[in-house]
């Protein structure tokens, strides 16, 4: 029979795990919402805010009252801990999906332009990267959090690419500076949910093997 | 006399105290390396990085070590989680400088040109804010903890602003957009300062009268 603690213990989990999917999802529209053009989808990143914010709010929680709750061995203190940091970056992955969305409502009324810029691909990455890491937890597999460190340089080398190839637009056609700028600004928020999906993987890393790989991978130069 | 868990607290607040001091350094450095073109100043805070990732190392061991020494009491309980979370962020506000510290590096040898840009005035608002929210937490006064609150308001306007005037000079004077993108850029990582200061003045306020003020403040919007 399971005690009360390790119910706590799976409760915490799975309500990490749909946090985890609000963030993901958050993203996923926000994008879209930008690559489409669709002001309500936006909308819909923008309310789906609170729901994550509140999420987190409540993981928090109970991350407390189990580390309150008894004298928690060793393994289901780096647990508890792994949790309470994973659950700060996905609420940081929403943050970047509200920025995405704000700027997708900010376009939504600018002239159309083709632009050498594939954040669809991008975003996708980078959403992989959350998902991956994600995974890694529920399975406690450092090697798949592994995969997760290296997609974060391609995601890095996207960003670099998408970054200069939206400067030469600027330079070339300054009245395209909005859009130019806009690609160039999400991209960096796509970056950076792929710093948080690294920070993820990173901690289920320290959390399976016990020792700290942070700041040992490639800080991602940003451009 | 004093136990070793009670010498271990202080212990945690004081390398806290010192990470803190490095941070707010850190961005200071690559401000002034921006605002004089002073690439030598700019490498320093590439190397302080180092130094920063070791303190927030050290105190993310020492705080799980005193979660696992004994029971903690509720009140060290979110004192430690506090430590914990307040070192995340300032590990990030490093993580500002050197993006800041990267672009002047990169703005070193273009053209000058004026902008209407006070980046020094925003950056040392920013400082402010991250110095303010420390002290909240040595002293645990939510009321210096709330002012932080307040002045994001102002690094946000700022933030808007410098969006606005850049956007124009790119609009108006192609030749200056590295310039003022990189402006741009600065402005945006320093409302981020902005906002870990923010997330530390959220937690001591949570820490002091164990209530989640967290998301109730606006929540910042970036242009």
């Amino acid at each position: 029979m399971r005690t009360r603690f390790q119910q706590g213990l799976d409760e915490l989990k799975n309500k990490l795990l749909v946090m985890g999917g609000l963030a993901e999802q958050a993203v996923d529209r926000a994008c879209e919402a930008y690559a489409k053009r669709d002001a309500a989808l936006a909308r819909k990143v923008l309310i789906s805010e609170e729901a994550i914010n509140t999420a987190e709010r409540e993981i928090d929680e109970l991350a407390l009252d189990l580390l309150a709750m008894q004298q928690p061995m060793a393994v289901d203190l780096r647990f508890i801990t792994a949790v309470m940091k994973i659950n700060a970056d996905l609420e940081r992955v929403g943050d970047q999906a509200v920025n995405i969305a704000e700027r997708a409502l900010q376009i939504a009324g600018l002239p159309v332009c083709e632009l050498p810029a594939d954040i669809p691909h991008m975003a996708a990455t980078a959403i992989d990267m959350v998902r991956t890491a994600l995974q890694s937890f529920i399975y406690a597999r450092a090697d798949v959090a592994e995969s997760v460190l290296t997609k974060d340089d391609e995601v890095d080398r996207m960003n670099r690419e998408v970054h200069q190839s939206m400067v030469q637009v600027m330079k070339s056609s300054p009245e395209y500076t909005l859009q130019a700028l806009d690609a160039l600004l999400i991209a960096r928020n796509l970056e950076r949910v792929g710093d948080h999906a690294t920070n993820i993987a990173e901690d289920v890393i320290f959390w399976v093997r016990g020792a700290d790989v942070r700041h040992h991978s490639g800080a991602g130069q940003r451009p």
